[in-house]
């Protein structure tokens, strides 16, 4: 459930996405039309999918992954990027529908586990993921279990303050991880190293382009976005030691602008008894399939 | 087990310390005559207090609170603050005097799960304890159980990078939370507020003192302190979302012109997600008693 779309899929017990429906979260403001407009896509997949198999799909149940999603109350709560306001309780308004499991949490912990469940993180019991994009989130997993803390809201690293009276963050304060690594404040930082005016429009993508294509205040500007990535993760590992972080997203794919400066900062800011023993590793699983193998992973949670 | 001192005691099944014995570190270099003194000094509790009890005493077990201690290994390895040197196989070596269960982590760990098994932190399941000392250490509780990480040596927040090319550390990089709010950090602090010489032997117990007398530059030197402590605890709640942080060590024992500033500081730059929801505490275990029933409390570890 982003907040433009909601992409939903059916997903198969290992891991292949079988049906796919899609749905426009900014077309409701409200949490009953959208359910029930929701579970009649997933309806139309169920009956789709047993028309192919020529047997009954039986759903065994509902992973959500959504902004502000509470995995301890189910709800999303009061997320700023929905036009859909206040505590939503999708499991007593599915439950209307189907009685079934619902597991709700936030996108990039549900990102977390796909990759722990079907990607990369296979088998691992301590790693964390990164994800870039509009901001930046996070997904913890320790003893082979996703952190949700005391509150449910654990696993905010991209509001780690990495630079104390930095740049101004959207939550409020000054020099969050999100405010220099989010698709947004690379832009930023190319617009003051080249002197132009983030209002001209430039892409985080376009400045991956122009990388590629050698222009040097681009390539700075990766290393300067890895420099800043580099130490928040090194400063992570401080906390669970993981043997790999994950790192996903619109601004983790312009690739080798990124990842070889990121290493070499990583390893310069790693605390001595860590060297050798965490990873910097890509998500191994499609970018327009993570968001639903992640979603679909939660119902494999052991608590 | 500490660089000068190994603090020792029989702990009852409820937490009371019943013998305590120590010898000095420091006058071994070498693990077999360590550990033989060492179990003189066990097994003669054992025999005082079953003279008392009038009944043979059950040695269930001996915990280790250790520099460097690694709890997956059982080993001590090659912690700087030791005259004895490598690494450190205790299990084995005390295994050739008694057939007991021997559970060894680091001094911060031991801590926090002595916080966890007989302090203010019980029944949490989640909280984080911050020990300033000469260094800073930190344990963190997930779930219940102790963060160890893949290494075994996950939780090493002192060694977060708090203020990027801040400080030169003792670990060979710069700007670590121990920098800062270690004995040694403190007294740099009020060293350069006051421009005195660090090298003039002021002590961070005298700079509490200073500061209950009102001077202003020790109650200012406190204020920064708590501001990057505050700052520190801050970031930790984004990882974990603890119930509460607990905090413990000489240098914490100042207690009001640490405390009010710190929790001021500490909300300051908490994310509005996580106001209200986690509190700033004083470790309930008594300062000389803290290393004993944290090495204890490490057999009570349900894995």
């Amino acid at each position: 459930m982003g907040g433009t779309n909601t992409d939903m899929g059916l997903v198969s017990e290992n891991g292949n996405i079988i049906q796919r429906r899609n749905i426009p979260t900014n077309a409701y403001t409200e949490l009953e039309p959208y359910v029930r407009d929701m579970m009649r896509e997933i309806e139309d997949m169920v009956k789709e999918q047993t028309a192919i198999d020529g047997l009954a799909v039986q759903l065994e149940g509902i992973g959500i992954g959504a902004p502000n999603g509470n995995y301890y109350t189910g709800c999303v709560d009061n997320a700023p990027n929905l036009t859909i306001k206040g505590v939503l309780d999708f499991g007593k308004e599915i439950h209307k529908y189907r009685d079934v499991p619902v597991v709700l949490s936030n996108d990039a912990n549900a990102a977390a586990y796909g990759e722990y469940v079907y990607g990369g993180a296979k088998g691992m019991k301590h790693f964390i993921m990164f994800t870039l994009g509009t901001g930046v989130g996070s997904g913890i997993v320790v003893d082979g279990k996703l952190v949700h803390g005391s509150t449910g809201g654990a696993g905010e690293l991209g509001h780690n303050i990495l630079i104390p009276h930095g740049r101004k963050c959207s939550c409020g304060r000054e020099g969050c991880l999100e405010t220099y690594t989010s698709a947004r404040g690379i832009v930023q930082t190319y617009c003051e190293l080249s002197h132009c005016d983030p209002a001209s429009g430039v892409t985080s993508k376009q400045i991956g382009e122009l990388a590629h294509q050698g222009d040097p205040v681009a390539l700075k500007t990766w290393e300067v976005v890895a420099d800043q990535l580099g130490l928040a993760m090194a400063n992570s590992v401080t906390f669970s030691a993981p043997e790999a972080i994950f790192l996903m997203g619109g601004p983790a794919q312009v690739g080798e602008p990124l990842l070889k400066p990121l290493r070499a900062a990583f390893e310069k800011y790693l605390l001595n008894i860590y060297q050798g023993s965490c990873q910097i590793r890509m998500s191994e699983l499609r970018a327009n399939e993570v968001a639903i193998l992640g979603a679909a992973a939660l119902l494999k949670m052991k608590n």
